[in-house]
Order: C-alpha cells, then sequence, then structure tokens
C-alpha cells in the first residue's frame, strides 16, 4: 500500500515551532489507513525542517526556538543575498524530514511525542508531504 | 514482510552515547529477517535521540557528548518547568530516529558506523522502536 | 520493488556541502525506477553526513559550512586521537542519511531543494548508498 498526501501549515511569526500531530492524525484518517508500515512526513522548504519533540508542554517548542535563536543569531547571518542563511542552517540541523511507525492505522509515538513543523523564515504558507508504504 | 519489535535501553548517566548495534542485530536474529528492506530505528521520548557514528574509538562518543554539553549548558535552560530544556534542543538536534539498509539480513553501515542511542536526561529506563519494511 | 545501488562522492577539500542531486536522478533513471516510494540515501562515513537544502544561490551551501565551522571550530577537538571529533558532531548534527518520496520516477523535493553530501574531514573518496523501497 502506497499512499501520498499533503498537508499545509500557515506559519504565524519568523521562527516558531507548530505542533501538526493532529494534522497528520487526520490525514491517517482521511486516506483510511487501517495497516501497518512507515509514514514519512517531508518539509518542502529550505527554511523550514520537522522534527518530534514534546507536546505537553508548551514552553518546549518556545524553549527550543529561543536556543536555536542564541546558538545562531539571524543578524550573523554570512554571504547569501536574502539574510536568511541562519535559517537554512537550523532546518538542516533539525533535518527535513521524520519518520514515523504505523501500526494498524495508529502513529506509534512516545507518550509525550508530537510530531512539529519549525518555522524559521516565516510566517509563510507551508506544504509538507506525507508518505505511507506498508502493508 | 513487516516487523515490529522493541528494544529498550537502560542508561547509565544524565548524558551518554550508548552504542545499540549489537542490540540491533540480535533484534534482526530473533525477527529471523533474511530478506532486504529498509530498517527505521526510533527513541520513544524527548530527551533522547537516535545517531549512527563511530563505534571504534570510544574517544568519539564521549567527545560528542562534551562538545553538545559546551554548545547547549543545562544550567542556560529556559522556561520549561522541569529544567531540560537543553535535553529537548539536543535530542531534535542529534534527531530522533534512524534508517538503515539491510541487505539479505544485513546491516548495511560503514567500516567505522553504529547505531548510537543519545541519552540527554538520564539515567532512565528507555525504549527503542524497531521497524522492518521490505521484501 | 526493491533497488540497491551505491553512489561515489569525490570531495575537494576539508569542509564542504556538494550537491549530488544529479547523481541520485541518474541512479533513478539507470536503475529504470519508474513507480513509487521511498529512497534513502545514507552516507557510510562518519565524518561526512547528508542534508536537504537550497541548491539555487550557491552562497547557501558556503555560509551552512561557515555557521558550522564557528560554531564547532576544529582546533577545539576534544579526546579523539586522530583530533576530527568536531567532523563527528557536525556529522550527527546534519545526519546520515535522508529519506525523499518518489512519485512515479520523480523525486518529490520542494522548489529549491537539493540533495547535499556533507563532507567535514576530507579531501577524501566517499560511498554513498542508494535504497529504494515502494511498488
Amino acid at each position: 500500500m502506497f499512499i501520498f498526501d499533503e498537508i499545509t501549515v500557515d506559519s504565524g511569526s519568523r521562527e516558531e515551532l507548530i505542533d501538526i500531530t493532529s494534522k497528520v492524525k487526520s490525514a491517517i484518517n482521511s486516506n483510511q489507513i487501517k495497516t501497518s508500515g512507515i509514514l514519512l512526513i517531508s518539509s518542502m522548504h529550505t527554511t523550514a525542517g520537522i522534527t518530534v519533540n514534546e507536546s505537553a508542554d508548551p514552553a518546549v517548542k518556545s524553549d527550543i526556538r529561543n536556543w536555536l535563536q542564541r546558538l545562531i543569531p539571524q543578524h550573523n547571518s554570512f554571504k547569501h543575498i536574502e539574510g536568511n542563511s541562519d535559517a537554512h542552517l537550523k532546518t538542516s540541523l533539525i533535518g527535513p524530514s521524520v519518520q514515523i511507525p504505523i501500526i494498524d492505522g495508529k502513529l506509534i509515538l512516545g507518550t509525550w511525542q508530537g510530531i512539529f513543523f519549525c518555522e524559521f523564515d516565516g510566517p509563510r504558507k507551508r506544504k509538507v508531504k506525507f508518505t505511507f508504504t506498508g502493508e
């Protein structure tokens, strides 16, 4: 079974982690995935990545954003003419995609885990690809 | 062919890279995987990630831990009430999972590569999911 | 359908991002992949990773290299006797592999996205594994 779909995300500020777990679950349901396999969630952008982290306490997502801003400040950007090379590096550090097991149509995440879209050069309208390969 | 299993890891200190390559090979054997496909190894935690790095010289894993502690010190944690936001960021930088090709039941790693569980808020008992999709 | 192949990369300096998108497309063509699935591109090395980032402006890849050099300078390496522990950490931060959807034999990348081999301890002759699982 192979399913390919798209999720859209609207970011509201330059740098922001957005919990997309419920959007991913909606796409599993709307595609009627009831079998087992692996789900690939991919950012189609070079200034926004995807990660898995804590969804319970919203302070975690703002702390991750603040830490990254401290490590890689925007104003220290190098040669790239758009002045957003900090956002390109943050994207490669976080990574462009995550893979999650699915068992009988259910996402296998730990108790505290959620899937986050990581915006580093918003606000923008963004696209995320949903690819399922399985039984 | 689809196989789903679990590996447990007991970390012994707050921050530590633990070579789990032999545990992964044991799970390949106990699940009698003799075909080819892709193996997904996933941390079920938000303060522990998975990576691939050098397994020959144990100084590499302590150097990676020391570098990360220097870049992202624990005492500089931000708002998250548990005071471990450094561990959450380290987890997203390392990443929650790795994918390794398997050919005829054999893990395809480079000469010096091993699979490491990266503990950033231990010591704890941890869970890693093993997901194989293949022929 | 399962395809396993190898791509070789020759790096020209110690630290360098090399756009391998056209090599990956050539391997898709030479393996006559015309179906849909997921492609895994894996570095077989512990001092070189793989990422997805901007392929349009070459300043982006040099900015990423320069940012990483500033964050993790080579001369601050720790105990590992080869003196390249900075390269091992950079590899785990970037990650050892990327996964890209393929639809009808076509790589699904965003408008500005390309696939980059990230050399952190060259110049060397390097190996990248190409693993396709799909319909």
